[in-house]
């Protein structure tokens, strides 16, 4: 049996069933990060590669890609409710590559490291066919304080930070170079997606239960929160925030917007599950900074994940962006 | 310029510069690992990424790429004195690569890292050509006892753990499709190193003072140390302690035994420096834990790497393995 064949959900199953862990691993393979209890803090650790023909369309700067690469491992430790703390990057290379691109690139994960307050501390260089960058995140969260994705409980509020299907409508264009213009947003969101860090650190400190951040699209990243969480989640089509710039686009080319906001993924927006007495507190908090946040349904007990359409409940999908399909 | 014409020395030091760092971040990018100071301990972090085409011979198994690959990243935990804590691994796989290969990969990973006290905690999976393994090892140490590559002293005892040469020995059968017969410790010292992992704790509470772990050849980190430490290191070429095969093996095919014990690279042996008063208890110390440890030479002032053979002192070439040549 092939790699391809089993797809990535069952590997991920396969590692976690196989990788023991210790007493003070409080959280092991496949949230959003891990956990470990260092007297009295958790300790936050994820890793995240991206692999330039596969992650990057034709186009992406050499900033971008040093950019993104940030973000995708600051956006795991959001999902936690973890503070940063510094990041470190393995880094394959073609010997081809030119040396300003190099320089670029990593001014990119500089910049974007420290606007989050995080610091690059270390790396290794190898050389490779294809431009590999392999990342990990550190931070830093309390006891008692942690933004799981089994976190999620029957009455819970389910909401998202921010507008969904940007990302993956910008990656259409480019990939179709179908005409940009009045679409720069969507395309900006692609290439220069934004870590909901201070997002998730709120969201821990006002009562959040559960969290992921939205890589995969919205209703794969419901169904693994719904799974890991032993519950059902009931969503309202017409709550679900949608970025009007999506909606536009796919309205002129007669694409489907579900495509984008439900399937598409690498929004990085937080998915989260909340306490229905705190549900407000939350979402003026994350106002304050300027986020908004939507209602978009609410937990309860069973399985799996349904969506009322025009008054029918209907099952929700469980499809999205994964690696090996 | 190509980032072949720059080499990887260049590159890192291009990494150091761009790279800002915080108040917090103890040591970053230049050594084996990073420090971060949390509250009174130091967090200990380290990536090492292992590309297939490059870093494994034909014939290497999957528990032993899953070794080497918990090996080399806890090896740099060990040259700070670090106790290890956990690992994250992101893994790029072929689509056509049999999962039986990646079950067995991660098994290895999994026994190794528990040998040693660690665990896998997390990871990331990828489509890639090339098997690439990217591997973050994350331990604690405490604040005043930390080994980086800066702190050689004059009048310092240069030393080295166990024997020199084996694995690079063992790669040359290996690419070379020599016998191997009689040399099957050279083989296994390749595809099956150990990370001196109780050792570095060791020297750092017996009082060394630097360390590094030889993965380039003995030269080339001898040159980094020094460099680092802004001093001169004079080597005795008697004292190194050659593996008694390596000699064997290079006396038979006529090879010159220093390209593998000085040139080599890869053993994982921790090199270091210890204050002369020092010197025989940490002996003692690495003794007691069955790790035979070798005096070299001594830390002096100025600047360079030198040795004495035949009673002559001269310039050691830095030289050794580097990835981009």
């Amino acid at each position: 049996m092939k790699v391809s064949d089993v797809g990535e959900r069952a590997l991920v199953e396969l590692a976690r069933r196989t990788f023991k862990i210790g007493p003070k691993v409080k959280v092991g393979i496949g949230d959003d990060a891990a956990a470990i209890d260092i007297d009295g803090r958790y300790l936050i650790a994820t890793t995240d590669m991206l692999v330039a023909s596969t992650h990057f369309p034709q186009g992406t700067t050499a900033e971008q890609m040093g950019h993104k690469a940030v973000i995708v491992n600051l956006s795991d430790l959001a999902a936690m409710g973890a503070e940063p703390l510094a990041l470190i990057f393995s880094v394959g290379l073609p010997r081809e590559l030119d040396v300003g691109f190099v320089r670029r690139m990593i001014r990119g994960m500089d910049l974007t490291a420290r606007r989050y307050g995080a610091y690059v501390v270390g790396g290794d260089l190898d050389e490779s066919d294809d431009i590999t960058i392999a990342g990990a995140a550190f931070g830093l969260a309390s006891k008692g304080q942690l933004l799981t994705r089994s976190g999620a409980k029957p009455r819970d509020v389910i909401a998202v930070t921010g507008q969904l299907g940007a990302a993956s409508a910008g990656l259409k264009i480019l990939l179709g170079r179908l005409p940009a213009k009045g679409y720069e947003k969507l395309i900006k969101a692609q290439l220069e997606p934004i870590a909901r860090v201070r997002e998730g650190i709120l969201l821990v400190k006002n009562g959040a239960r559960a969290a992921i951040d939205i890589t995969d699209g919205l209703a794969a990243n419901l169904w693994q929160i719904s799974r890991m969480s032993k519950a059902k989640f009931i969503i309202d089509r017409e709550k679900v925030p949608i970025h009007p710039l999506v909606q536009k686009f796919a309205d002129r080319h007669g694409f489907d917007v579900e495509d984008f906001a439900f399937f598409g993924g690498e929004d990085f927006e937080l998915l989260f599950t909340v306490r229905r007495r705190s549900w407000k507190k939350v979402q003026l908090a994350l106002k304050r900074i300027g986020t908004t946040a939507a209602a978009i349904g609410y937990v309860t007990r069973g399985r799996g994940v349904y969506i009322r359409k025009h008054g029918v409940l209907e099952k929700l999908p469980d499809r999205g962006y994964e690696h090996f399909k």
